[in-house]
């Protein structure tokens, strides 16, 4: 199986990959596809050449990854079919030999630099921005650099070396990011499941109220909004989309009863996945 | 007057302070104070080392710079005072003797870069990503770079010089930047004017439905949603805030009585701003 990621191999959406329980760390049935944009992950799997994606749509410090919900709508044979929540935790990551004083510089991608503000500023590293956290370690380790580290998640010293300085040196602990598992809709990775999620993506009528209308038809259904995020809809002045979550407890027929009447007051409705609500892992 | 902007001279920031009329370049009664993250930008705004922050909050094609709404909402001292939108414009900039041929690598920021796919695929370059569209073109210039370019506004080369080797090298041409103009609610800046946009940050009671009751309370009074986002409350499960922008026709004041309406039905409601709705605008 061909998974693709956006980014290197040891990045948060490979241990994302992991920590849900697809493949081990050099297993030879899962083949991570490293891919340097996220639009080349959504055209990897809608080409075939990948069988599924894991793709972070947003995450609890940074907020929606807007990229992410864009590119699926551009790809109409594509539909998310689970979700997981993994939590970020950055490491201070150096060669064997290198001690906290050795160290003059820190590599890692901004977000992850940020991240970690309240550490470093107690340090006197000099941040060096990268365009990724495995990608660093990786760099460290393969020039066998003594007076740099790198902010990384802990697969990528796990699979480029090196060792762990200093733990968890992100500020904030409650740091997740929620991730997208996306393949197409003929795959046979798509089972019908005990499912109680939706995403959705729909136009309301161009009126005053119309999404406050839409979303009285859930609520008087005991269907819960989790998510809901406005777009604005290029070239038409004043006209929008709305990507929303919901969740219920009733069997997943019922959805479908409340999406037809939801349909009729709606200029578009999309289904961008429906699946089993998902839980917080972290890396083992 | 300092205006603190994330990012260097030259950057969209700065071009959306001129290209609304506020001082001119290397005019003296303006300072520009460049901040490397956006939490210096409110800092320095909370503690009166600068005037006004001009801060980006969303862009057509990535979405919202939810940063910049937390910010906010850590700094109770600090109002929305007026919004912009700045068309993105990205050139191709190089030294003066530097011709298209003779370049090998590009310089920009990521998001640049990624925004002028369609043009680079196009061109035998290699991409290098760096923290900064304005500062890349500042770099080449000083250190008298013949076989390097930068992606960047037309502003950075006027500062740095250089020339524009390609015009509007933007896929998009839909790439729009929506700043908020942000000072200190005892500032001489802020003025009761003609407003007809709110910005507001709510938490809704926890129950189904509850956004729907709001939204209706806005639609039965005419004042129309324009954007909407969730925002999870880090610890608290099932719970979340709402950043809402809304637009209505009526006086000022009319909108201090349906608020009142609205805060009997939230939780907790916080007025980011008040200010009159923003016109597209680009650099002259």
């Amino acid at each position: 199986m061909k998974v693709a990621i956006q980014g290197k191999k040891g990045s948060f959406s490979h241990a994302c990959v992991l920590a849900n329980g697809v493949g081990k760390l050099h297993d030879e049935q899962i083949e991570i596809l490293e891919c340097h944009w996220f639009d080349d992950v959504f055209k990897a799997l809608d080409s075939g050449e990948a069988d599924i994606a894991v793709c972070p749509i947003e995450n609890s410090i940074a907020g929606t990854i807007i990229q992410s919900y864009d590119l699926i709508t551009k790809y109409p044979n594509l539909t998310v079919i689970s979700e997981s929540y993994l939590r970020i935790e950055h490491h201070l990551i150096a060669s064997p030999e290198t001690e906290l004083e050795d160290i003059k510089e820190v590599l890692s991608h901004p977000m992850a630099i940020r991240q970690c503000a309240e550490f470093l500023d107690k340090q006197d590293f000099v941040a060096i921005e990268t365009d990724d956290t495995a990608g660093s370690v990786k760099k460290i380790i393969e020039e066998g650099s003594l007076d740099q580290a790198a902010i990384a998640g802990k697969l990528a010293q796990e699979l480029y070396g090196g060792k762990i300085l200093v733990n968890n040196i992100e500020t904030d602990p409650n740091n997740y990011t929620r991730f997208w598992w996306i393949t197409r809709h003929n795959s046979p990775l798509v089972k019908a499941s005990e499912v109680n999620k939706v995403s959705l993506l729909f136009e309301t009528n161009h009126t005053p109220g119309a999404l406050a209308k839409v979303l009285n038809i859930f609520a008087s259904a005991n269907i819960n909004l989790t998510k809901i995020e406005s777009r604005p809809i290029v070239g038409k002045v004043w006209r929008y989309y709305f990507y929303c979550d919901f969740v219920w407890d009733q069997d997943p027929d019922y959805l479908h009863k409340v999406l037809d009447i939801v349909s009729e007051n709606t200029v578009m409705l999309r289904v961008l996945g429906e699946y089993r609500e998902g839980k917080e892992t972290k890396q083992a």
